[in-house]
This record gives C-alpha cells, structure tokens and sequence, in this order.
C-alpha cells in the first residue's frame, strides 16, 4: 500500500505576476524535500492551469504509509517549507488515499 | 506535457456507512471509464483515509492536454458519471497540473 497526501492550495496573491513567484517559492521549497525528506517516494507540485473555479496549486506525494505521512509531515525542512507556504495561501484542503 | 487533473469532493452522506457505500459508487463509475473514455492515460480514485479535515474524496486522471480533458469531460460516459455524483456530493474542487 501506498500513501497518496493530495493537498490543494488556494495563494493569496491577486496579480498573475505576484501569484506566480509565490507558486514558484511553494514549489521550490517543497521540491527541495525530495531526498532530504526519507519517506518520500514520489513528489509532484505545480500551479493550476486551467483556471475557471480551480483552486491554484496542488501537491501529490506518496509515502509508505500514515505514520510515514506523520515524519515526512514532521521534518524539520517540511516545517519550513511550511511555514513558508501559510504566508502566501489563504486556503488548504487536503486527501489522503490508499493506492 | 500531460495534464493531471485531480479532483476533490465532499460526500452529503452523513453516517460512515452511506459514505462508504456512496463513495464506492463514485469510484466504481469513474473507474469504469478507463478503456471506455480513450483520453484516460491513467485514473486513480478513492475514499480518503486520513480523516480530520480531509475531504472525503479524490480523483486523479491523466491526459494528454487541455482538449483531451475537455473531450474526457464531454464524453457521455463521463457526464452520466458525473450525473451520479452530483446526487452524492456536496461540493467539488479542482486543479489541473502540467506535469
């Protein structure tokens, strides 16, 4: 089994040119987990591109299992990238699926 | 390039048991539009695992570009499917990755 953490975000910014450096740092810090985060076996990120009444970001990664889900969430670097993301989002959803 | 379109919804069944039962009926239709519907390059979907404040479904389906997702989502398969969802769900978001 493997753990698909599925998270949307909706970016504060509200000129194009400021919501895509903002999605730029978001995916640039959480990319940066890739290898240095040990329970991530797969990390997809990006901004929306198709618009209408979609949300602006989303996130897909897969881990082991849910308390795989817990470290990768604990780690000191996904923290701050954390961190970073609650400055530049008003919104987060998220799914977790078993696949 | 493809695009990577992930869907979320929030189920209006209210007791565990009609969730399940209702999301088993979201999934069983989506997944039986792979080989129907030619744009699916790949589909995974299912309930939540997690919990909290996770909504309580997710889709992820991959095709080639912008017009196979619109050509997807007009496909009559597709629009019956999503003629049974909206009677089980209460909201709906989505992102549309390039990926």
């Amino acid at each position: 089994m493997t753990i698909r953490h599925i998270v949307f975000w909706k970016l504060s910014a509200v000129t194009p040119r400021k919501k895509a450096v903002d999605a730029a740092g978001v995916a640039s810090r959480l990319e940066a987990l890739v290898g240095v985060v040990p329970e991530i076996r797969a990390l997809t990120v990006g901004p929306d591109v198709a618009g209408d009444e979609n949300w602006d970001m989303a996130l897909i990664v897969d881990v082991d299992d849910l308390d795989a889900l817990a470290r990768y969430q604990a780690h000191p670097d996904h923290r701050a990238a954390g961190a970073f993301i609650r400055t530049v989002v008003t919104d987060r959803l998220a799914v977790d699926l078993a696949v």
